[in-house]
């Protein structure tokens, strides 16, 4: 298909400009006043025109779990996360279609979605993502959420030494296998379906299940994922297991390029920073979860000053709650205010367009192909209507995009030059039925009791220093 | 009018209930199962009742710089807003009534307008918005935004001692005067249009000027309003001034009570918020303009620890840049989560409802009349629309109401028992129209140079310690 936006609004170094934007061939065309060329045409006027954003970590089926889980640090949130995970890969097909309908309506035309595998249903899970992430046309990134400990030992042991774990269900190489097969069936990244390497993080991986994957990495050219020091127990955590800091580990067992994007950064040293910065490792930050969580402000001003590539990630729907993309960008961009007197510092709205963009393509290997306006990148564009009323009146229109709350305001999505949302409505899927659907596939259920919570809790205050 | 709002899902002590709800005379008259008694019938099912929130500081006009001032700290930010205020009460109108719709579909039933005037158009001004709150039919408060000192005296003056101001251009008496008529034109609480005393805080008022609408506000019984230690500059500002803190001066002037609220209060000590305690004061909480203002986090948890009221406002759009409810109440819940390790301090969801609805009444001195869900106080109900994509599945309605980011999920909402919004849309005014005229009102405008800002920067620098 090809399409001619007509007058449509695109920022230029010194301001905005008036323009044409022509899509052939899956990528951007031309980029001139008056082209003559043919195509679909839109009136593309009052309208402003980005590179589509990247939704660059999430966990699609944490949806499940939106708006329940009480206030709890990671460590004890995660276990009443686990405790009611979804066990039906319908109920993930379910949850990947939400997470691509939220991310496209909020300014995403890339997710990357690091998912929850179901014990014993490995690849069915990652086949009923793949199958949602298809039909909505998002350009997906799926990394198979691996570990092989048990979910005990991701707390730091303090003075309990004598604690025993259970084991966990596979070995490593059983893991490794499994992301293995899924790469063989599902890495089709011409298509839009991307598979990653994507260890949960040091907390729960053995370094066999880290070096195993940066062989899958190079052996298939897998972009790599992981969690990384999210919370303060995962700094305690690290210290105890490796006597260095989880970036000195990652980096002396090779995890760590240009490839690699690590959600969350929360607890690093400068001497980290340093490192990410050398290996040309991405941040994803994830705001609004590490205020739910309490994990804490990653200091995202020292990263963009040490020349770190960031990015802005939405988080899983049982953390944040919510997969609005927009809203991570805002967050993701003020929050940082406070922690630095110098306004000079603080990110413009501009950059945090930069940043949700080209630096989500960076961290994924690919801000050669997407992630940018210009001749010759794919055509991963998000056309916004500027004449909505929550981004009124008119002043800055990328001011009132990253700065405002916009609601409605995503008139229409392109990904890798295929047209997903037209006139405010995703047309690859139907929403209303995917709304009814989970309705029907849920329950009011306010006052649930996580037994694994509440058992792990009394060692969690001991060990993180909180009265009994 | 009389409605009944049939099997509503309302909150209980442990958990929630299924219940129709009658609302009679402008007040709750009944709530109990298979109500027998006439009146409008609403269909119910699936929504969630809520008493309405209070939007408990903003500034309307600061909605036509929505999204346009560049990162900047309050004290050069509000030179750029000063320069470019809205001159005309047409605009005033519309912005207020932008106001009034963000607010009400978003939760909100009441807001605080702490309302910019116009020079030499003072009571116009404030008529103007009174018109756009009466029309929209939303409770409001107004509080005409006063100072008697020029805006250069607002910041510390440190090593610059010779330094010289403006004169303000009017006396402290005239600008009394002014608040004593809009008070006598434009003051009807019962019919949902209240005046408050609000002098913009101790940054650009003397003592005579509070002092003043202490009396004022005891002889027509109006609640208090005002900035308090927004920003550091602020607080050391108050040492200069006053040799002590902001809290302790305003305390020793009188001005503190239990119908004061007070906007902010991001700086202040343990002996300040033991002052607010006692007094009966109440904190707005504005956490979207304090991160984008870098003007730091309110202890809020601490506030709440003290017995102190506290409340939520969006504060104005130039600084948040919303009026989206919600969104205010979410981060100003969970933006606390960083700043106490011990979990059992957070703010759960329900707390939240609390803080918004009866908080924000309890700071205008009328918790006993609404801002509770029980029989005999005013219908000021917001009814949610549960079955709403982004706040599905189902799991707990108030945390995904809370915690999400919902959008179009009000559905209906009344106000002293008057609908003013039903199906989603308000129904008191045209808001296809509000958003013709906001457009047609302004231009895009997004690389103005503030001279003002720029002028102040030198010293705002040195003065705070900032490399020049």
């Amino acid at each position: 298909m090809s399409y001619v936006l007509r007058n449509a609004l695109i920022p230029t170094h010194t301001g905005y400009e008036t323009t044409d934007v022509h899509i052939e061939g899956g990528k951007i065309a031309a980029i001139g006043s008056g082209l003559s060329v043919t195509g679909t045409e839109l009136d593309a006027r009052d309208k402003l025109l980005l590179p589509g954003f990247v939704n660059a970590h999430t966990h699609s089926s944490e949806m499940w779990q939106r708006g329940i889980i009480p206030p709890y640090p990671l460590e004890l949130w995660i276990a009443q996360l686990h405790e009611y995970a979804p066990l039906d890969s319908e109920k993930i097909y379910l949850s990947a279609l939400g997470t691509a309908v939220e991310t496209l309506l909020t300014g995403g035309t890339s997710v990357v979605d690091h998912l929850v595998l179901i014990p014993g249903q490995e690849l069915a899970t990652i086949e009923a993502a793949v199958q949602a992430y298809r039909q909505s046309g998002i350009r997906a990134f799926i990394g198979p959420l691996i570990q092989d400990q048990a979910l005990s030992t991701g707390l730091p042991t303090g003075e309990f030494t004598d604690l025993e774990h259970e084991a966990y269900p596979l070995t490593t190489a059983e893991v490794l296998g499994i992301v293995e097969e899924a790469v063989r069936q599902f890495h089709r990244p011409e298509e839009g379906v991307t598979l990653m390497v994507a260890p949960t993080g040091i907390q729960l991986c053995s370094d066999d299940l880290f070096k195993g994957c940066v062989e899958l990495s190079q052996k298939y050219n897998l972009p790599r994922h992981a969690h990384l020091l999210e919370t303060r127990a995962q700094q305690m955590l690290a210290q105890e297991k490796y006597g260095c800091s989880a970036v000195e580990h990652l980096q002396r067992i090779g995890y760590l390029d240009q490839k690699t994007s690590l959600a969350h950064c929360v607890w690093l040293t400068d001497a980290d920073i340093e490192i990410l910065a050398q290996t040309g490792s991405t941040v994803v930050h994830n705001p609004l979860s590490n205020l739910r969580l309490g994990s804490g402000i990653a200091p995202m001003l020292k990263y963009r000053q040490a020349g770190v590539n960031v990015s802005f990630g939405c988080d899983g729907s049982a953390s944040n709650d919510s997969q609005d993309l927009l809203e991570a960008i805002k967050i993701g961009s003020i929050l940082h205010n406070v922690t630095d007197f110098d306004y000079r510092h603080w990110i413009t709205p501009r950059e945090s367009v930069e940043i949700a963009a080209r630096g989500g393509a960076t961290g994924l290997g690919m801000a050669d192909q997407f992630g940018s306006l210009a001749v010759g990148m794919q055509a991963d564009l998000v056309l916004y209507d500027l004449t909505q009323l929550s981004i009124l009146p008119r002043t800055d229109p990328i001011g009132l995009l990253i700065l405002g709350r916009p609601t409605q305001v995503v008139d229409s999505v392109w990904v890798k030059g295929k047209q997903v949302v037209s006139a405010g409505t995703v047309t690859t899927l139907n929403v209303e039925k995917l709304r009814q659907d989970l309705f029907a596939h849920s329950n009011w259920d306010p006052f649930r009791k996580s037994a694994q919570a509440e058992q792990l809790e009394a060692r969690y205050r001991r060990v993180m220093g909180l009265p009994e």
